[in-house]
């Protein structure tokens, strides 16, 4: 086995999901993701914690939605009692063809999302961690070879995430400090309050109320959100070629929108419910291992000079406690990157803190 | 898709689970039988029944139990509270190795059957099916090629099940109505009580009390076992080549007990608990769709003109409602074969039912 897996393996377990004793895991599997598999259940067991592995495959999903007359159950009582009474959930991600939902219609999508809402609740709920194992469909999807993908990938895996948190926790600093934010690049000028808010310092741990692997990114949930905003990398959004999505926001909310590509899969997201028309997520980017755009929402968003906004739902964990019912409510969640490398700012109460990729705390920052 | 997949999983959708809009459903999948899990999760779906989907990997499963220290957690709660909300639970076997599990420890296996038994009676107490999606690796298991070990099985399953079970139908009542069966063979003269049971027409559907798919078998719980009895068809217990076992019995248990290979195998079963060293189950094989032995409980036991004893847990569908609690009680149930098509025969009640091979109802029987 690649040292790599298993050193995969021990950062999920030991520093994301924080797996102890007695834990009831739920270990989600990708048809492609075995062997990860193997490595995390062998961790998963030296720490004592007990195991109930499901089957996460686009294939069977598909199947089953197609087949189905639409009209689903209510949160079947069975996986929302497995959900319910599990401490943490690992999914590890890795199939063997990203393309494999195009064909579900969207309605039936919303659908079954709709009827699954306390199921997601109870998921969400736990200390649940996402990451992939990196597979040549993934790779064939970042339009690399697949030794060049694994690499890619266990770079930005294998970090040392402490550094990396030590780092974020400046970014974290200034937003909770701050009350309005400001993007500014070409086709962009976006402004958002974020007062009252908790940004997430979200370097790959529960313990940072970060739930990705790779994760290296701080987000808060934006309200009353103005302006317009281009989002330049383009990105898979349910199986679809998205493009040079735009879009114009007033009072808070979408008013108008377009992309040069799959324009309608935009429109499908918008039009889900009212909260599907707000944003649930402004995120920047600070993972440097990540050095490419991959097509790939859990690595590009987490890529260094890159700001990330989310249409959907927003995180309980962005709101003081006591408060987390005020997040946006949505059955989605749709990230939305813009690169912000060049000729750009991110703006904080007027006060610059980035500009054209560089932090006000970073060598080469000009006042 | 071979379209003998598709049979498979409507047979077992419909024929066997007999599953139902609104059913909560949980699909259990081997790490080869990925294509008639698509197959089966569309039939699923066509009834409008709720998905749930495990994966059952004999890897993460070794990998697991190695790691942990073995004292593992009594029925953890996320996974019993999945079992006790389904209505049907579908195992699909077809792994990549059938010796996967040779070499976790026997007393880590009991010690982790032993922990699970509430979860083990809640997936009991469900519509539950057993089958295989026939794998490369049952086929090499069986010393078959891929393609003659897929046209063997699907002989097995794909049969007239409404037929067999009106042929099988004539030893269920046989066995109702008698008290003492007697087998006899080389080796073997075994006599066994079966007053007050009640015999099972598995004839592959829960309709039926039968959970296996193939199935073909009238089988009940005898007691009072006294004599010899000698196993000539060879088959791999817990992941080791058992062959030539020969049982003694008096009062029912086993006192005496010898193999050819791999003794000490029957020597762990024996020592699980005191379950363990009585009969929980007499079967008769009558499909006579599977030819020959492959070295796969599921598809041997049920041969036609083959008997089988478990050694360990009886199942309650054998006995009278309400004395269901009577059943023989183990957390094993090791299933042993002897081949009944040659200088054979079984008596009830002194009265002989099958000759060397040949039912007393069948062409060619001999008074």
């Amino acid at each position: 086995m690649d040292p790599r897996v298993e050193e995969h393996a021990e950062v999920l377990v030991d520093w994301s999901a924080r797996i102890e004793d007695g834990d009831n895991v739920v270990l989600s599997v990708g048809p492609d993701a075995h062997e990860l598999a193997v490595a995390v259940a062998e961790k998963v067991g030296e720490r004592g914690a007990n195991l109930h592995t499901t089957y996460a495959s686009g294939e069977v999903g598909r199947a089953y939605s197609l087949a189905h007359d639409g009209d689903f159950d209510e949160d079947p009582a069975h996986e929302l009692a497995l959900y319910e009474n599990a401490d943490v959930v690992l999914s590890i991600g890795g199939g063997r063809n990203t393309s494999e939902g195009s064909d579900v219609p969207p309605e039936t999508r919303t659908a079954r999302g709709k009827a699954r809402e306390q199921i997601r609740e109870a998921r969400m709920d736990t200390d649940w961690v996402s990451t992939v194992h990196p597979t040549r469909s993934l790779a064939q999807q970042a339009n690399m070879s697949y030794a060049e993908y694994q690499d890619f990938a266990y770079d930005a895996i294998l970090r040392d995430w402490e550094t990396l948190a030590d780092e974020m926790a400046n970014m974290k600093d200034v937003l909770d400090a701050g009350s309005e934010v400001r993007i500014v690049k070409e086709g962009t000028d976006l402004t958002m309050n974020i007062e009252n808010r908790v940004a997430v310092n979200s370097a790959a741990s529960v313990a940072y109320d970060s739930h990705n692997l790779p994760s290296g990114e701080v987000f808060t949930a934006p309200e009353a959100t103005e302006g317009e905003v281009f989002f330049d990398v383009p990105m898979t959004i349910r199986g679809e070629r998205v493009q040079d999505v735009h879009l114009t926001f007033e009072d808070g909310e979408v008013v108008e929108y377009s992309a040069a590509q799959n324009e309608e899969v935009v429109g499908d997201i918008l039009d889900t419910d009212a909260g599907a028309k707000r944003l649930g997520e402004l995120g920047i980017g600070m993972n440097r291992g990540i050095d490419q755009f991959t097509d790939s929402i859990l690595f590009d968003e987490k890529m260094g000079d890159t700001v990330h906004l989310a249409l959907g739902r927003a995180y309980g964990s962005n709101f003081p406690e006591g408060h987390e019912d005020e997040a946006n409510d949505s059955t989605v969640h749709v990230d939305m990157i813009t690169d912000m490398s060049e000729d750009s700012r991110i703006e904080v109460d007027g006060e610059v803190v980035q500009r054209n990729g560089t932090f006000r705390w970073e060598d080469g920052f000009e006042e």
